[in-house]
């Protein structure tokens, strides 16, 4: 099979991009499709597999599969490219848009034209601060602000978030001192997370401006996680660090995000998305 | 810029070719275009930049630049898939031609037709059995072969050959107990091979047939290492295993090769060798 692909990436979590306007692929063959493409020896190299298909219930929709096979919900990195393309590619006619994922419809906005699409801000939703909805163990309906939380003998303070998926951040005075791969593997897996967690170092540099590193769960060290970035800014406004309502600069290894918790209690997420491969991939699926 | 490649690979072992018949690119561009090519989040993927070139002293040429920007000589796995290409792509006119590499010139034979090339044959040229041309400590004129080699309180038994790169074989009786992961990565940097050694374990079936494990210098554990293949090919006939002139079937872990070390004294690496993807890859070089 000859399929042709988009490869774009954001903060450098990369995805290969099927357009199913112009292409359509067997569902069965999605999973086996998403583990060969995600290769890097004998298929491309990619962090999963982004489908962008037409939508009923929104402008346009994407499924997003990991490179295991399995299906995810949703992605911040990967929406941001998936709105750049969508506007590029003429699948959408205004600036402002719906996207359909798994964890339901996302706005999107474009910044930029029809040629080149700069820059994307995408609604993450609101985020979760009940500790049994993130889920942490304890008051099933407090929050986790500034909690003790002691771990190999390191006295820590813990902000727990979930964006729908659950985050641990932990303020440092200096990032490059975060104890990440000493703890990260640690604390991702602790038992007072039951779902597991994203492990966050912030060193906050002003009200408007934060150092940022992510042990993400099931992945470890990444270059940018999108969630963990929100997590990290609702995280800093509970503690009194930054302001609701106004926008901050989230430094990541792989580039900045600007992040604000909108005084309705929506997260917005600003940041570019790059386009780096088109091309066809000749594919023999395994019978 | 917009870059027009083809990526393929030979078990396993990817790179993305770019044919400089049709496209050329600046000479100091080539170490950062290898970098960021190679790179699965940034880039495409793959274990390096191979360039097809128009060559004067042969039939076609080819550059190998590994996925630290360091340019290579030779590649066993590159070379079935640069002479997959040529003759494909009508670089070349008959069915066995010259492929100019920084290691010499190289000649392949094609098995297959213009629209789908089903097997090279490659010439990798003479094993050097000297032990200071391998090199390896010791006296200088003798060859390596079932010698005695403790390491790590493991009583081991030595074969060594270069094929341009140095290469330690051991034979062991169950390919699957071969303590690859514990003294692949101690042997590959033992003093007594002073440029480092390719780490190689061998399970003979027959005088025809071998299985195969490698840890390569420099890189770890790989799926097939076409010097090292031919390599355990000539220390399996130096230890009597296997005889001259006889082509052995040879098990890797991302496929077979058949390896003949021909009585005039080269050895003969048949195989296969895929194309995967095809595009553009849009860079912006970092001024």
């Amino acid at each position: 099979m000859n399929i042709p692909f988009t490869k774009m990436h954001g903060l450098g979590n990369s995805y290969i991009f099927l357009d199913l306007f112009k292409y359509q692929i067997e569902e069965e063959l999605l999973a086996p499709l998403a583990i060969d493409i995600a290769n890097k020896d004998i298929g491309i190299g990619s962090d999963g597999l982004i489908l962008i298909h037409p939508s009923i219930q929104a402008d346009v929709g994407m499924r997003i599969f990991n490179k295991d096979g399995s299906e995810g919900k949703n992605c911040g990195n990967g929406l941001r490219c998936v709105a750049k393309y969508a506007y590029e590619n003429n699948l959408v006619e205004s600036k402002t848009f719906s996207i359909e994922t798994k964890a339901g419809n996302v706005t999107a906005e474009i910044r930029g034209d029809r040629a080149f699409v700069e820059e994307v801000t995408v609604d993450m939703g609101e985020p979760i601060l009940k500790r049994n909805l993130i889920p942490m163990e304890g008051n099933a309906d407090e929050q986790v602000i500034a909690e003790s939380f002691e771990i190999s003998h390191h006295p820590l303070v813990v902000t727990a978030v979930s964006m729908g998926n659950p985050h641990a951040i932990f303020f440092v005075e200096d990032i490059a001192e975060a104890p990440l791969t000493e703890l990260g593997p640690i604390i991702t897996v602790d038992q007072r997370f039951p779902e597991g967690v994203n492990v966050e170092f912030v060193e906050i540099v002003s009200d408007k401006e934060m150092h940022f590193r992510v042990w993400e769960r099931g992945s470890g060290i990444t270059q940018g996680c999108g969630t963990g970035a929100c997590a990290a800014v609702v995280a800093s406004i509970l503690n009194g660090f930054a302001n609701k309502g106004e926008e901050i600069c989230v430094h990541l290894s792989g580039g900045d995000l600007f992040i604000t918790w909108a005084n309705d209690g929506h997260v917005w997420m600003r940041g570019n998305a790059s386009t780096t491969v088109s091309g066809e991939f000749y594919w023999n699926p395994k019978s």
